[in-house]
């Protein structure tokens, strides 16, 4: 699948974005709108301790409609009690009156530090008169929910009369805090909300749902999609494997842009019994500290991938029937290593992205997971004071 | 209980270690010895992919009864093949013929790099007329079996009549690879090997097994414990307490050398409705990565450490009831982030160690789990070539 050099939004979808004064100078807060209702579907962090823009969030989606999401950065509204509910409450309103939407047709998401209550009115003074900055380049509104991206996050695709576009960002902090994964999918298609939910259901598990940066899972995450029906008619299957393909592709951007990460980390297990083993092993293999501080290495450490798939004391696996792939180069197999030349290993590992391929070899399941090294970067990142 | 301010070994126990070449120039080959054949029982790695030494030391505790151990580090012997498994007993019958013991009575351990064949030669060679610098030391063998440790760990207690002495090794390498637990424990008590067996499940369960230095789990971690008799009787139960106590704060010592680590990390859960909840909660709190890297950097982020209990979608809880301290500071309750002096918080963050307790609020059970920060020490430590 071919995406587009530079993102496009599909029929009827704009963006603004402007800075309201929580960061700084940077922009963090951004508003996505359609010209017409879509019909919608979303899913949300699994924690068990969700953001108010999440609990309001899941009410609002029953309806299976948005017009709108609007987003800020750098304060996160999460572990902000009945305050936090109705500030997120306040936000859609804002959004809705300036955008000229139905109120229970705004999403409201909120990313960065956890126990603040948000600066409400500085949001709601953000958004006046946001309408007029509205424009139809993604990135605009991709910059706007950025943490310590270092880069904005946006890719479009077009099949048949049809496009598809993504506007997400990864794991990073304006100031260290937990890091956030938001992705936003627009498309002039037209589905229903039921089947929209079930084609996200579908993506997502392949995707977002096998991406760790460093296994810690955010209170905020929120994925959306909102299909405003403007371009047409497509065959579902088409659009589900494009959809996939691209939350794949913006799963893999979030993960090269990890905290501190120089590059893309995966883990592809094969030969699994079930495909639960597979999503498991894999999911062991790029969260492991040991196996990420080796790639950040280029380290050809064969070992720490063995113990990596053997820590996972719930895979059905059988030592003697285990084969590893480091970029390509078979490691090991028969119980042993095997004799790789080390020197053009490294080199290979010292690239990106390090792919690890590991096959169970006693069933027929597969499944890949994405992450990244572990760095300097990522303590620098995290370990500073997130007050100052 | 009180530890003795020297490790002294019980009544028949001596241990020796030596440079036989594996390492430039450190100690790296330890024995210990029984004057008698001791009562002895074994716990060991639950990784899918144990090492050559846990395979063949499984069979050799079946028996219940041990004279010796004999460990080396800087290489593992994992990953090695049937090569690997003769390699671990000609080990243990080099042992048995120096220091005059049964062959089935030599437990072995290795630890260092995976993948690499035992350099058996100069172990053999290492071992011969090594009985002639026993000594009734611990602390000299605990420094044949460091990797990376920073320091050799050993403890000690008395108990009416019978001595307690516990070695073990921590998270450290002499070259990047993957930590492993190794702890003896050496008594002069009389127990047979069932209730000794009994009493270390108990006591591991508590410690060794709510330690995380970073998640990974080693193919080579082994806990064993001799019981020679030559101290008399002693009741079962001061004993398996004397024996828990010792082996949580064995775990302590490890967390607090764990790689990179300039504190200990420990985190209790009251108020859970299961043990397992407990053990779970207290267990994601101290791996997480953001709240390691918050003990790091003694910031006070709350955020974080509600992020960690709310990940585990497993464990029964109910925001609304959480309460959390961060060194017996309160600092979240009824939903929200209390109003506690941060700068004051910092402050008792920066210290050793850093304790997290959470209140779940929802039942009666509770447990500890034994970590450390993560620092660029780690990632200096992880990033190096293995084989360099």
């Amino acid at each position: 699948m071919e995406f587009h050099a530079r993102p496009i939004f599909p029929k009827g979808f704009s963006c603004a974005s402007r800075n309201c004064g929580l960061k700084p100078a940077a922009r963090d807060l951004s508003v996505f709108v359609s010209s017409v209702p879509a019909a919608a579907a979303a899913v949300f962090t699994r924690n068990r301790f969700p953001g108010a823009p999440v609990i309001v969030g899941r009410e609002l989606i029953a309806n299976g409609r948005l017009s709108a999401i609007v987003v800020n950065s750098k304060v996160s509204n999460v572990g902000t009690g009945e305050t936090g509910i109705l500030n997120a409450r306040r936000m859609g309103i804002a959004a809705s009156a300036e955008l000229g939407v139905r109120a229970d047709e705004v999403l409201m998401s909120s990313t960065g530090v956890i126990g603040k209550q948000l600066p409400i009115e500085l949001i709601e003074n953000g958004l006046r008169g946001i309408a007029a900055d509205l424009t139809d380049d993604p990135m605009i509104g991709a910059e706007g929910i950025m943490t310590t991206d270092t880069r904005p996050k946006a890719l479009s695709t077009t099949i048949g009369d049809v496009t598809i576009t993504w506007v997400g960002k990864g794991a990073g902090m304006i100031e260290p805090n937990m890091a956030t994964m938001l992705a936003y999918i627009f498309t002039d298609a037209r589905f229903d909300a039921p089947t929209l939910d079930r084609m996200l259901r579908y993506a997502v598990e392949d995707s977002f749902n096998m991406l760790s940066i460093d296994s810690d899972t955010s209170t905020s995450d929120t994925c959306v999609i909102m299909a405003n029906g403007l371009g047409g008619e497509i065959g579902e299957e088409a659009f589900a494997q494009a959809l996939r393909a691209g939350c794949i592709r913006m799963a893999e951007m979030m993960a090269r842009d990890g905290e501190g990460a120089t590059k893309l980390l995966r883990a592809r297990v094969d030969g699994a019994r079930t495909r639960a083993d597979a999503r498991r092993a894999a999911k062991a293999i790029i969260n492991s500290p040991l196996v990420k501080t080796m790639a950040f290495g280029a380290d050809p450490n064969v070992g720490r991938v063995l113990m990596a798939v053997g820590k996972c004391v719930d895979v059905e696996q059988d030592p003697a029937k285990i084969a590893i792939w480091i970029n390509d180069v078979p490691v090991f197999a028969d119980l042993c290593r095997t004799a790789f030349d080390e020197a053009a290993l490294r080199k290979l590992l010292a690239g990106d992205p390090v792919d690890i391929r590991v096959d169970l070899g006693i069933g027929e399941e597969s499944a890949t997971a994405f992450g990244c090294d572990l760095t300097h970067g990522y303590i620098d990142e995290n370990a500073a004071y997130y007050s100052s």
